[in-house]
């Protein structure tokens, strides 16, 4: 059976991937009288005297909900809430496993901006941090930011998470290659969730003491390389093109790879082959990141000539994967208290998961997926960074 | 320490009651290809051809939400949404427990029905089930009744659990004291939540075909005897007023209790005294639920002569708790992928919990709250209703 088929087999049998368990003893008449009536109204009490106790007496403060409608789910696209579920149990599997942060899937039958944030909104007092995830853009924009004032970190981990790792591995190909990052042209592939935070990030967008913005991006959709006055636009990828491409090119995909030092894509898969490749400029770097079939396949990519190739699988090398950010992202906001992400926090990620390979070469630009250090790694330079910008609540 | 000092100390120590754990192995870069990308698509794309998948390959069909505004906690009334969530964690940590069913609180920060019914509906998808708990009447009927039709079974445990436990003590309590049911004169104190779902199931209000009535049934709030035409009645007493008092009786609860043979209290604690109880007629029974204080403490009532005494306490004999019962029923529920909970399942839940005390005495009426065979028994026979009552999905 190939890895589709098992997959398949093992979630029948485990009937999916996480479970709620009592971490209280619930053993005798007395542990009720505890855990549960009359004892439990002590809590309670302490908390409507104290909302902020909830941090410590309830599991608030290490519980995050992970929240998505389902409309672009991995490779899949628009699949609904209830097909969405096995990658958000996936999600919430790997919070624990990596950062001992419990975390619950919420799907949900709703569509509107209005609806989805009126329910985060909702549910906010349940939770210390809301991920959101696999909404699809441009609403998941809206999203995202109409929910910064809910008193609690809120982070769209396909844009975030995604654009963090990213620039921890470009940084780090960057050094195996020896290129500098001011001197590198970038195209990013791609203008929805995670390119359109991917190239915000390089471009030093946000406000953050520690950015350096690449020397040049261009950004492109199926149409080709955005442009200030491109036809067939909407206000995010307008803001794109006005952030990027300074001199102003036209073209499509193959035109912007002409040259090139990096190609990052966040698109769909099997899109470019090592013709492609070979239009880039010298040792070109290739992240490729469509899932589950990356933009171009690794082998594919490299006899086109690439010098470090990476990819969201976890079956080839230099895999770039949320996965070594979003579990430390969150241990690090919540062991902090922080009301919101600001973009401090989540540059200080981006240095955790670059500076846990000290060395790094064109065949590990990453840290592995399963290096648990670095959630630890990432959640103390987050929680820090939080405190710096004094956004810790209590 | 007593034990609402322990009860603070122990939540402290555990940081809340409950957590989410990973039940698929994630040690292997393999495991994480089968659990996440690229494996997961499989499972997503098998629920997105039949929704119904989602029961077996997710934790859909073992979970269910335990949804609060914390509006109506316990004794202690409207706390809030944070000040809820440790009875919720409870709550879940006891499904756990008992019947080895997932639960998930979602406390609230919404009031309007018209919110709370449109955050229910959303979350739907993830989960197979939802216990309403301890939102304030007469919001909760509205909520739980426009709910019927979303697809899972919506139950408001303060109601229907309630009343299932509490027709169930009555029973074997009739029984021990040798009276018959359809020749009793019952007062229920409280027209809440708990008194209006108790009172239908004595009145038979709801069509189920083994329904007995008793004999007379008298309801008071604050004011006193519920009667058609009584100033101050909302919807529900009105409803109330017209299905119980066949005599049309007026006066305060002590005009009630003359020649009751049973107090039921869902009201509030320390509300009468032994003089009350001998006001009732031969052998009274008195099953006062107030939490965390009963309405009469227990040796109060035997010093009134009462023949059999039960409270919602843990910490004395004859507890008439929930947790008698929601755990089997919605255990039974899902194991039947029902979708909704109808009379005769409640019903079925009533003999199931009478049934596991084979000979009823006045010391014990019911099954002890640690008898984790009850959970399953319950659970069989609802189950069992649900496949007669066709309402079982797939």
């Amino acid at each position: 059976m190939d890895v589709y088929e098992r997959s398949l087999a093992r979630h029948r049998e485990c009937r999916g991937k996480i479970e709620v368990r009592s971490r209280m003893r619930l053993e005798s008449q007395d542990d009720l009288s505890l855990a549960y009536t009359p004892g439990v109204a002590r809590p309670c009490e302490a908390i409507a005297a104290d909302p902020a106790a909830a941090w410590d007496l309830t599991w608030k403060g290490r519980t995050v909900a992970v929240v998505s409608d389902g409309s672009a789910v991995l490779g899949l696209g628009d699949i609904g809430p209830e097909a969405a579920l096995p990658v958000m149990e996936g999600k919430a599997a790997l919070f624990r496993e990596f950062a001992g942060v419990d975390a619950v899937p919420l799907v949900v039958g709703a569509r509107e901006p209005d609806e989805i944030v009126a329910l985060v909104r909702a549910v906010a007092p349940t939770f210390g941090g809301i991920n959101l995830e696999d909404i699809s853009a441009p609403r998941c924009f809206e999203i995202e930011e109409r929910l910064q004032d809910v008193g609690i970190p809120v982070l769209h981990d396909d844009q975030h998470g995604t654009a963090i790792v990213l620039l921890a591995a470009l940084q780090n190909a960057a050094r195996a290659v020896g290129h500098s990052l001011g001197s590198l042209r970038v195209v990013v592939n791609g203008a929805g969730a995670a390119g359109r935070a991917i190239t915000r990030l390089l471009s030093c967008a946000e406000e953050a003491s520690r950015c350096v913005p690449v020397g040049e991006v261009l950004v492109c959709d199926s149409r080709g390389i955005l442009a200030p006055g491109r036809e067939r636009m909407d206000a995010s990828k307008t803001e794109l093109a006005e952030l990027t491409n300074p001199d102003g090119r036209t073209g499509d995909l193959r035109d912007a790879l002409e040259g090139a030092h990096v190609f990052i894509g966040v698109s769909r898969g099997n899109l470019i082959g090592a013709d492609d490749v070979r239009r880039m400029g010298a040792d070109p770097i290739v992240l490729a990141m469509a899932n589950p079939e990356p933009e171009i396949h690794p082998d594919e990519a490299r006899r086109g000539g690439a010098a470090v190739v990476g990819t969201g699988r976890s079956d080839f090398p230099n895999q770039v994967n949320n996965v070594l950010a979003f579990p430390g992202l969150f241990r690090g906001a919540l062991e902090a208290k922080a009301r919101c992400f600001t973009n401090e926090m989540k540059l200080a990620a981006v240095d955790a998961i670059a500076g846990a390979v000290p060395e790094p070469t064109a065949g590990r630009i990453l840290p592995e997926a399963f290096d648990r250090s670095v959630a630890v790694r990432v959640a103390r330079e987050v929680a820090e960074a939080a405190r710096r910008d004094g956004v810790c609540a209590g």
